[in-house]
């Protein structure tokens, strides 16, 4: 890394917590080599047409096309498509916009014409004008299953047909140990200064990615600053089901259970500043802890979070003794 | 056939044409046993989803869902979809509403799903509340191509995208020897009293269906009576550029084409009222000819040729002298 120039920052992110920092980055001092590796195993097939959720958040939210008020999807929907859909039969518990209809229509014709995943991804970002990359771990389909009372369902049947409520018992991911990294990823990793993973759930968003074949081990060959965003504050996820998932997968449901999940993967753990009292803990875990303001509700707040992130790991990297324990 | 029943009545059909008389069909004293097979080779693939404009516009037609004023289409429609899709870079030239991308993106899922087409068909016209049986003449992918001076095009690009200006010096059904029969079209024609040729384009709506193997055999071997009603009136062709590929085709584009495309075929030709000054000259090429007032503005003219054409029917049927110069 030139010293005069940004880091080359590596970003694992899912759906909407991914994005918002994504976002915080991407219009930081830091923006100029920003790549994201995304979340596909939330992708699923609806009404024969390939969705891929956390891609697409990534996309319309980096672009400004997101609506703000759900924190996914286009602005300016309507849902005439399915409307119609469910008049002819159709299961139609899965929202799905008219214009987001328009990409997965273009995604799954790139699909059957044989494009790559990656390749696709990237050419449906570019036409929505993103510059910033937004990389798959794998081309190939992996997809997040979650054993209730009633057996196995797609992650996104668990999430949005039933709301979350079902107890969770168990969680996969189907097709990962045959699935082959991106040579996008491994080389987006293996370029990188620094590699950030976002407050996304780790069980259903970052474990995917992580466990794709050659990624972990990626990472561990990487000499990149490693430094991951808690997503549970005072115990709680921001949004979607991470505490729950936590606890179904072995974990805490607290930072605590994070920072065990991320201990041996990561240099740095950023932890809300509500959760200052378990700072000695998540210590013991994880060899830097940044303590801050975490919680993401404009692009002010998302452009400082990304900013002091970058400030402790060249703290850190500059092996000055690390003064990271700031207020938010 | 019972004297007391309606006849069993088998009509080919394309699209708009064919859909306005067999919404005469429909509506008539004559629907009881009514069942259409449709035309598949305009059938094209846009944004990998697998549109069949002419078996729509059957359906939309016969349940009142047709946009009256194109003629084509569902009613009450819009077109976000495609704005978001030409916004993603794709050619939007051929129209397709929000409410009719439901149509093709259903189709689509059921075909790779391995549906046969035919059962397909039936199920959206069921899922529009059809009672009118639409049969598809194979299930194989069947397409009407044009050979301009630039080469050979599909149908619609040549009838939609070029709006029919190219010069047309060839007409192929591309996939045509290979095609197989469905059972449910051969069953039809078999158990037929009557079978009506509607006044669609005779080269690409009748001929592909006609031309699909074993098709026109078991015209041949049908004992019931055969009709068509010319779509030539005056010399020109009510929609679309049926004159013009009747001359490329090799036929006049007139009544007399018309009965040189048809002889050997029916029985029965059914000509427009102002074309009785070549009565004489078609009577030389078809056995009867019912010379009345073919337009169809409204649902009282359609009703009243459809019964007008099972008149003649029971007529001729009837060993009777046949009065079949009736003024229109």
């Amino acid at each position: 890394m030139n010293a005069h120039s940004s880091p080359n920052i590596v970003m694992l992110c899912g759906g909407v917590g991914g994005a918002k920092m994504a976002e915080g980055f991407a219009h930081s001092r830091f923006a100029d080599n920003l790549s994201l590796i995304g979340n596909v195993a939330d992708d699923q097939d609806f009404h024969g047409l390939w969705v891929s959720p956390d891609i697409d958040t990534l996309t319309y939210t980096l672009t400004d096309n997101i609506d703000r008020n759900k924190g996914w999807g286009l602005v300016d929907e309507s849902n005439r498509v399915l409307d119609q859909l469910k008049a002819l039969g159709a299961d139609t518990w899965m929202y799905l916009g008219d214009r987001d209809f328009a990409t997965h229509i273009l995604r799954t014709q790139l699909r059957h014409q044989g494009m790559r995943p990656t390749e696709i991804a990237r050419r449906i970002a570019e036409s929505f004008g993103l510059d910033v990359p937004i990389i798959l771990p794998t081309d190939d389909v992996i997809q997040n299953q979650v054993k209730t009372e009633n057996g196995w369902v797609a992650f996104q049947d668990f999430f949005v047909k039933w709301g979350c409520q079902p107890d969770v018992l168990e969680c996969r991911v189907v097709g990962i140990d045959q699935a082959e990294a991106t040579p996008e990823a491994l080389h987006a990793i293996a370029q990188a200064d620094m590699i950030v993973i976002a407050p996304s759930n780790p069980i259903v968003s970052i474990n995917p990615i992580l466990s794709v074949p050659g990624i972990r081990e990626a990472l561990e060959l990487s000499s990149a600053f490693k430094v991951a965003v808690s997503p549970l504050v005072a115990g709680q996820t921001v949004k979607g089901p991470a505490d729950k998932m936590m606890l179904a997968a072995g974990y805490r449901a607290d930072v605590q259970g994070v920072a065990d999940f991320y201990s041996g993967v990561v240099d740095a753990l950023v932890i809300d500043q509500q959760d200052r009292a378990y700072l000695s803990a998540v210590e013991q875990r994880i060899e830097h802890v940044l303590v801050t303001d975490t919680l993401m509700f404009n692009r002010a707040n998302k452009v400082r979070l990304a900013e002091s992130i970058v400030h402790a790991y060249q703290s850190c990297t500059a092996r000055q003794t690390p003064e990271l324990q700031q207020a938010g």
